[in-house]
Formats: structure tokens, C-alpha cells, sequence
């Protein structure tokens, strides 16, 4: 190998991203300096999360200019260390980018365990979607057993984890997601107690109504927008919202957001709404790992994959996240292990 | 006494209350049955939060009937017990309405302690805007020692309170009011870090700002509408938005409200906005009566009331309220307990 492939941004990023925001580039291989590690990238994600980098203003993390190499969390083998955090022949999850070879000092990184099956569960159930889950159901959201959690963007990587970990606290969950089959996954694999096809429904508020009949005890929210508004007339007392992803504004900056939230019923329907960062929660994500793992093992606990092959499909890969079209956790294979 | 002087809805209310939107009203004394007791009003308060019920339509309470008796808490002396929850003789706070006498069961109701001087107190600090302050503020709010705490309508019952609170607890306070007299009083009379005349500032968001410069930990929102937009602006990373009370909107029924709430911050900030119903708490607020005591008689609690004398002037004061004119506790004395 004498070179090495990136999928830089090529453009900021208007509304929705498109396969043309990006390029690939073929760049040097780096070489580790003193410390550092040379690791070769097995598979990378694409996150809806990262949308707010692409339009070159400041947010709460700088924004990527054009040129830059695209951002991802990645699963790699470490091929070279000298002295580095890592060893090498080490499999490690961090946050490299879109690209094959990455030089790194190891910070943020983690060694994965051996039990981490597949490999890229690592960035997916094990890694930032599944801590997002975890502690944005059971520590924010603290569903009760017998209540009823709704789950917006339901079939996704962090709604379907979240949905489950409340059911296997003993709520009763209904999921919200786009088209007949996650709704049928969620019903049917899942064994959400309802599920609600926004694209079919008549009225939302209705079906919400329906799945729902004695309101809402909490309500994680993935999209924002009108599908937040709509749950928030729903709340029961006592209600928790838990704000984990806006997907259905990330595309919007710029323009007056949707969804905006009234607190009045906060007050009479004693509700709470609350966001968060999950690295906040890191001194705790290894035991979460371990605790997910069982349930994993156990057959309680599910997840999907949608994994494209190539690092040149993860442009496609990461403009369909805002089409709705990936069912699981979005991936690219950007090379195999052995 | 032959006859009974109440204060009833003469018309249901549209925008702001006006004192012709009541009428004094003179009914035959009322005769206790078994198990009941007949009361003699002294003191009956004026509050904001009944205002939802004057509109005719359904809110989370039943609307008032236009001659229906205004709602109102009361202190008031037990006359006659036909084996009712009281004796002859006890001072009782409830909220039996705006009027001289009224019959009850006493349900809802608690005799006060001797130590609640002036006996309005027991509608006051000691009442429910008192517990109000402290489960919002201390429960809800969880200001920290140095961490900075900002009250809207903060020269008024709760917010006064509210704010003392919070520095009881090694926080640093800041309130918004409504002119220079406020002001003053916050600062100079109840030791607040900062005090911000909204009517007067240029700019309040800068206001906010200059006086916050740290960001916002606990912001406890008595008004809604702007102020509330504006304020979460400036909250700092982890902070709590307290919605007390939303006093600002109250006169806007059927319009689309103000001060709607962007949800998005509340991700990269960890933002928790809540709401809550004070009487959730009833079964701490003995504890909380006796704590509170202990500051008041230490110098460190301080209290106004805003008293009109004469059941008669209850609509003046209870308009007054949405005016900004009240400054302490709004009361009227309705009867001398000799």
C-alpha cells in the first residue's frame, strides 16, 4: 500500500447532503511520529449527528471546511506503533474519519474487546449509538415498568436500542418510523407494542392517540419538528421528553426552526425535557457494554446493520441517513481483517 | 351578621382582567351541616395562576361560571363546628374563595401554627407561593453553591422567595423586574448579586449577559413569553429552566403563545427545562414551613405583602397583578380576627 483513500468534503453543505458534497482523494500514507500509531480502518460510519459541521458555521464543534477529510467513528487495526497507546495487531474504535489509514495518539480511542462481535459493533451497539441509547433512556428518560414509552425514528440504531432497553425495563413501547416494514420489524422482531408508519398515517396526533391511550410517560425524540410537537400533546403527567436527536432540523440551519416547544403544559402536566451529551456518561460506558452484552447474548436485545461496501459508498451511505433510506446502523466496509 | 358579601365572576374575562369583570355580590349567611364548620374569612389572597379558569374554557381545572364565587386562598377563623375536621376558634387556611363566610368540610385544609405571624403568612411565605419557591427552586432549580440562578418576577411572591433560596444555598442571584423600586429592593433589601429592570434595559438579552457572564445554571421562570426566550440564550452547559409560572401568557388565550421553547440546545447544552404542581410536595410542606421559620426569624427569609383592606377592592388588587402594580403578596383584609 503507498497510498491512501479519503472521502474529503468538497463543498459546505446546503439542506439535505448530496453524494456530491464529497470526494475521494488518494493522499500520502502518514507515518507515525514518537507515540503515535498508524491504524488501518476496517469499517466507519455514517452519523446524522455530524450534519451540523458541514455548513461552515460554528456550532458546538468546529466546522469541517472543504478539503478536510470527512468525519466518522471507525473500527481499526493498529499496523504500526511506536510507543503509542495501542500495540500492534490491536483492534481499536475511535472517531478517524473517512479514510483508511489514520495516524493517531489513541486519545478518545479504546481498545475493543474480544467479545465485540462483529467487529463493527464496536461503533454501533457497543460503541457511541448504543451508550446513546443507554443512558438516554434508563438514566434520562428512567422509564417506570407498566408505562408507555413512545420512540421517534424508532427502526433506527439509537431508537431501536432505546425502545428495547425500556421494554426490557418493563414499559410497554410504541415506535414511530417510516414505512410498513420497520414498522413491521419493530412489532413483529422487536415486539414493540405498536408501531405508527408516519408516512402512512392519516393524523399523527390520532394514531398517537390510539397507541398510546393513556399518554405518553416518556417520549425520546430522534427527529424534532412536527413529530415532537405532536407527542408533546400527548404527555401524561409526569412526562419526561428525552432530546437525543433533532434528524428533521439538521438539514434546516439557517431558517426558523420547527417544533418549537410550548412550556405552559409543562407546569400542569408536571413534564420534564431534558438533552444530552453521551460522552458525559463515559466513566460508565464500559459497564453499560457489559450489562448490553448479556442481554445481547440472551437474544433480548437486537440490532441491525446496513453495511455498504467500499469507502467510496459512503457518500451515498450518509446523504441516504436524511432520506430515510438506511433500516440500521450505517455502515462502510473500508477493508477486511485479515 | 345576617348576610354573606362574595365576590363573583360577573362575565367571563377576555385579555387582561379588569375589576368590571366582578361583582360584589351579598347571599344569605350559610348554615353548617353535620360534619361541617362555617369560616370567617380574614385574609384572602389574589393570584395569577386562577386566571386560566376565567376564560369559560377547560383547562387542566374546571372554568369558573360567570356567579360563581372567585376562587381565592383564605385564612380565616373557624365560627361554628357541627363535628367538623377543626374547632370553634381555630385559624384555618384553605382556599374558600373571595368571600366573608363560607361553609366546608376542611378538606384541603390545615389550621395554622401559632408561630405563622402575621396569620397571612399562612397564605403567603408560608402558603402555597412559599412552597411554591422552595420545591421549585430547591427541588426542581438544585441550584449549587456558586453557581449563578436567575428569577423572573422576582420582586414578586415567589420569585422573591425563590431567589433568596437559591442564595441560601451559596448561589449567586440574579432577578428581572419591573422598575427601578424593584430593583432596588432585590439589590439593597434582599442582598441579590444583580438585578435586571427589564422595562428599562436597552437590551435585555445584553443585560442578561453582563450580569451572567458565567451563563445561566438555574433559570426560574415565573413569565414565559420573551423573558423565557431571551434567558435561554444565556444558559450555561447542564442548566435548569424552572417553568413556574407563565404569567406573561395568561391574558393570551386562543392566541398562539409566546416564548415557545427550541428544543435543539437542550442537546449540546444538556439543558432540563421542567415543570411542576406544588401540591405534589404537599406531604413535605410541614418540613419545609419549619425550615423556612428558622431563616425568616434569622433575618435571612424576607417577605412583603401587598394588603388592600376590604373585601370589596379584591378586583382592583386582583388586576392589578396582571399590570406588574403589585409588589409583595397580594391580600385582601377581609375581616379583623378580635
Amino acid at each position: 500500500v503507498s497510498d491512501n483513500c479519503c472521502i474529503v468534503l468538497d463543498r459546505l453543505v446546503e439542506g439535505a447532503p448530496r453524494p456530491e458534497d464529497f470526494r475521494l482523494e488518494r493522499r500520502p500514507l502518514p507515518e507515525p511520529g514518537a507515540g503515535e500509531m498508524l491504524v488501518r480502518n476496517l469499517f466507519a460510519s455514517v452519523d446524522p449527528g455530524s450534519r451540523g459541521r458541514l455548513s461552515g458555521r460554528a456550532s458546538y464543534a468546529p466546522p469541517l471546511r472543504p478539503g478536510q477529510v470527512m468525519e466518522a467513528q471507525t473500527v481499526g487495526l493498529v499496523v504500526q506503533s511506536d510507543g503509542g497507546r495501542f500495540a500492534e495487531g490491536d483492534l481499536v474504535a475511535g472517531a478517524l474519519g473517512l479514510r483508511e489509514f489514520a495516524v493517531t495518539k489513541g486519545r478518545g480511542m479504546r481498545r475493543i474487546a474480544d467479545w465485540e462481535q462483529p467487529i463493527s459493533t464496536a461503533i454501533g451497539i457497543y460503541g457511541t449509538p448504543g451508550m446513546t441509547a443507554y443512558f438516554g433512556m434508563l438514566d434520562v428518560g428512567q422509564p417506570e415498568p407498566g408505562q408507555t414509552v413512545l420512540v421517534s425514528a424508532a427502526a433506527g440504531t439509537v431508537g431501536s436500542a432505546a425502545g428495547q432497553l425500556a421494554a426490557l425495563r418493563g414499559a410497554r413501547v410504541v415506535g414511530i418510523a417510516g414505512g410498513a416494514e420497520k414498522c413491521r420489524y419493530l412489532r413483529e422482531a422487536l415486539g414493540f407494542a405498536g408501531a405508527i408508519d408516519y408516512k402512512a398515517a392519516d393524523d399523527l396526533a390520532d394514531a398517537i392517540g390510539e397507541t398510546c391511550p393513556d399518554g405518553v410517560d416518556v417520549y425520546f425524540d430522534n427527529v424534532g419538528g412536527v413529530i415532537l410537537q405532536t407527542a408533546l400533546g400527548h404527555m401524561a403527567d409526569g412526562g419526561r421528553i428525552v432530546i437525543c436527536g433533532q434528524i428533521s432540523q439538521y438539514n434546516r440551519e439557517g431558517t426558523a426552526p420547527e417544533g418549537l416547544v410550548d412550556p405552559h403544559p409543562f407546569i400542569y402536566r408536571r413534564l420534564r425535557m431534558q438533552g444530552f451529551v453521551v460522552f458525559d456518561y463515559a466513566d460508565r460506558f464500559e459497564a453499560a457494554r457489559r450489562e448490553m452484552r448479556g442481554w445481547i447474548e440472551a437474544g433480548r436485545l437486537q440490532f441491525r446493520e446496513h453495511v455498504l461496501d467500499g469507502l467510496e459508498r459512503a457518500p451515498e451511505a450518509y446523504s441516504g441517513l436524511f432520506q430515510g433510506e438506511n433500516f440500521g446502523r450505517g455502515l462502510v466496509r473500508i477493508g477486511e481483517l485479515a
